[in-house]
């Protein structure tokens, strides 16, 4: 059994140790740029958690795991072109250091990387991770598309919300420890499970992260909070507020999301206090806790003894640990 | 045996066929839209023919050359957006009729859609397929990204454009009729072979496309010439014009190339009265047919008969004979 500090230093030697790309150097500084920046590999290191519960050896899921982060940090950088966010990480992200047209062509490489990664898994399983990952690769897609949708949304449901960052987040958390479960040979019916564990896990942990974007401790939390008031995102704090709120409160919260000129101090402390009349901080935990629940029981539906079953849930745990 | 015709009418069919997407109609009606023009499908056909060839099942191949022809759609889609191109086929490029955006995000779905065609192959061909799909889609990416270098540079060598060609465009065609032959069954050499053959010939093929682009009729064309001079494109053309040109001539062209302002067609004439006068008509089209007797001699050192092979020689005449 490898702990989790041992699974981290694999991932991080498989990222060091991808084929040496050098040139066009326009293409691939800013993919070096990209997967230089750390962050907390949280997707390969559950697929590597995951192979090693189901049994398997965590070597043989590296190559997918790798894939698997490889294409996370692609759609992110293809997503801070389309949310034309300055930062990723604290640095300038690569259409800001750079530009667009490099942007879209390092990430286009790095999804192509991905798959050349994944590529190296156990022929015999190769299929069944190709339909997992171009799955989810479509679906993140899709979840993006429906994020850049509700941006211009009057008449987005709390449903639709939940559905959206099922896709964009979720699914590859809970492809990832698929990934893993089907390396180690896990039968469907686990696969499935930790699947399921992992999509509720997903919604769960972004939940939590739209709360502590409004609620978080600065220090702790490690940005500034507000910012998706600020960006006039229309989270599950939001929707849950308006669904909630008196008409006189409904047409403030409209008027104060349809515009990005004012004092944005001022807009976040009023925003907070609408959100808190209604008591959105433990309604949102409460939904929190519901997908945290589920994601339990998906686990303890895999038929695996508490002490296998463990890491997972030490990991999930930590997933959300901050908001406890 | 199946007739070109047939083979081009299981191309259309499985590119109808393909899984219905539709929601969010934001991702996937551009999509449709970029599936739907046509094309020449040159390159699936190349796939299948090279299938058959080598002894295959089309229909076996018809999976992966459905994987290429998406694959070459997303990136003309990625392609036009830096190139700034307002017109594909005659029609809207995706991100003016909708915006960068969705051209972005439709196209990352376009590839994840391709790899997801390909995972249909034959399970035991399958990572034999990923490597030369990976790989190639990476030399794309590096050929684009040259393409976006020489823009910006004034030092580029004939050998460099050449490399840039082959990466841009030759090395789909040369992978198509490999992943034919793969999964035909055909061996390493003969693999290895009939990927040379696509190389040379899709050297051959750009650099009579760059040809006609100046010279061609506009009528059998099928669209307005000098375009690559009003882009200021550094082409085999005006690199080799360049090495042979007075210093004159050398001052003329630069400051040509610097402009976008003045009147194109007084550029165009002048540039290419410029060209003439150093015979690059007859110079380049000794550098096509060099390539293409390059590729013929590849395709002579496969050893099947002329008969089985005919297709294939076919095909390579039909994809040069505008220029004779």
């Amino acid at each position: 059994m490898f702990s989790i500090e041992e699974l981290q230093e694999k991932i991080a030697n498989s990222l060091k140790q991808l084929p040496v790309y050098d040139e066009p150097a326009g293409l691939y500084q800013p993919i070096s740029y990209t997967l230089e920046q750390g962050g907390k590999r949280l997707r390969p290191l559950l697929a590597l958690v995951s192979a090693q519960v189901f049994g398997g050896n965590p070597d043989k899921a590296l190559p997918a795991a790798t894939a698997i982060e490889i294409f996370h940090n692609f759609t992110l950088l293809h997503d801070d072109i389309i949310d034309q966010a300055p930062l990723r990480r604290g640095r300038d992200t690569v259409h800001k250091k750079w530009n667009i047209n490099t942007a879209i062509l390092s990430g286009d490489t790095m999804f192509a990387i991905a798959f050349g990664q994944l590529a190296k898994s156990d022929p015999e399983k190769l299929p069944g991770l190709m339909d997992v990952f171009t799955k989810t690769a479509i679906e993140v897609c899709e979840g993006q598309q429906y994020d850049i949708n509700f941006e211009e949304s009057d008449n987005v449901s709390i449903d639709g919300y939940i559905n959206m960052i099922r896709l964009k987040t979720a699914v590859l958390l809970a492809a990832s420890l698929k990934i893993g479960a089907i390396i180690a040979g896990a039968d469907e019916d686990e696969c499935s499970k930790i699947y399921q564990f992992g999509e509720n896990l997903g919604i769960a942990f972004q939940l939590q992260d739209d709360l502590l974007d409004a609620f978080g401790d600065e220090g702790l939390f490690g940005k500034k909070t507000g910012g998706d008031i600020v960006a006039n995102k229309k989270t599950y704090l939001y929707l849950k507020t308006w669904e909630c709120a008196s008409q006189e409160d409904r047409e403030r919260l409209k008027s104060l999301y349809s515009t990005r000129n004012q004092n944005d101090e001022d807009k976040v402390v009023e925003i907070l206090a609408i959100f808190e009349r209604y008591g959105i901080k433990s309604l949102t935990g409460e939904v929190i806790m519901n997908y945290y629940n589920k994601a339990l029981q998906n686990l303890a539906g895999i038929r695996l003894s508490e002490e296998s079953k463990a890491p997972l849930l030490s990991l999930a745990e930590g997933m959300l640990k901050r908001n406890h």
